[in-house]
């Protein structure tokens, strides 16, 4: 049986899932050589509700698009993570925005507060969610750091090329905190700072 | 049964059909309220290939989200007519950008120069996407002009609304002249500067 990882990107409109969805199937891809899908749904149900973006990544051809067991779920609000954590595998990897997700069904999650870094450190909460691909690019082996940002700088606008890279590279120093066990401050303590970027 | 319409739109990388994709999504799914899901796939045959992206309508739970046989198919190079006709169902749609395809399979194609297009009178190929999205708007009935006017205009970045706004409806033009039968004239010839928008 091939190989098959399932990631589903989830918060609200607004927060920039679907781009981030194209970014990191762009950096598996192109940029790193896997077979990838990426899906995004909508329909009535969708208005004013929660936003997703699937990536399917394979060693092979991919027959369904569709995210079924999520291996990865990244949840950028509660209401994501409420409607869509059923759905993750028991040996998955939960990943939240901390500033805005507060109740986690299972001891074993990765917390960082996107949003927050985003307003403090960039006084721009629109990057929480390249952070948040900074992050996802050091927490598991499935995209190189380097393809995401060649797919990041690819995908920005022109002349947002900085911001952007120090946004992942903010979004990796507080994954490799987690990793170590230290604690993630919260914003507005002036931690972030002192971040080894 | 129920009603499935697979769009499929291709070119090369480059030529913004991802976007197009993503726009046309939201136009159909939140603005028109239909289920929609929209897919693209990368592996490392893409490389310096085709791009295509794809959006599935219906009027239930889309369950499988890839296209099969296509209802209508975009080709805005030769390359991907030459590698996509096969899976247009012979009563589908062809729409094909006639500033790069020359050769055409079949008798009954809509033939517009998305790229002279946006060249002549835009000065920007970058918008010929945004005409072809125009045009798609005006010969099918599978999205309102409203519903692509709000997906496009919130999608694209500040400042460069009414340049997409002018190209939506320079296709939407070029459409109309399709349908009641005038040729298009070749880009470079100031026709375009009296078009009806």
């Amino acid at each position: 049986m091939s190989f098959r990882y399932d990631i589903r990107l989830s918060g609200s409109g607004g927060q920039g899932l679907i781009m981030m969805g194209i970014i990191l199937a762009e950096a598996i891809g192109v940029y790193d050589g896997k077979e990838v899908a990426q899906t995004q749904s909508y329909g009535p149900e969708a208005r004013g509700g929660s936003s997703k973006a699937e990536v399917i990544v394979s060693d092979a051809e991919i027959d369904y698009p569709k995210a079924m067991k999520v291996d990865l779920l990244l949840a950028m609000n509660q209401k994501a993570l409420d409607e869509y954590y059923e759905d993750l595998k028991p040996e998955g990897m939960l990943i939240v925005d901390s500033t805005f997700v507060k109740t986690i069904p299972r001891a074993t999650a990765i917390q960082i507060p996107f949003t927050g870094i985003a307003r403090d450190r960039f006084k721009k909460e629109m990057v929480a969610n390249i952070i948040a691909l900074g992050a996802i690019s050091e927490l598991t082996s499935i995209v190189s750091k380097k393809a995401v940002e060649a797919a990041v700088l690819s995908r920005v606008p022109r002349g947002t090329e900085k911001l952007n890279r120090d946004a992942l590279k903010a979004g990796m120093a507080a994954a490799r905190r987690v990793k170590k066990g230290a604690p993630i401050e919260a914003p507005g303590t002036g931690t972030w700072e002192h971040e080894d970027i």
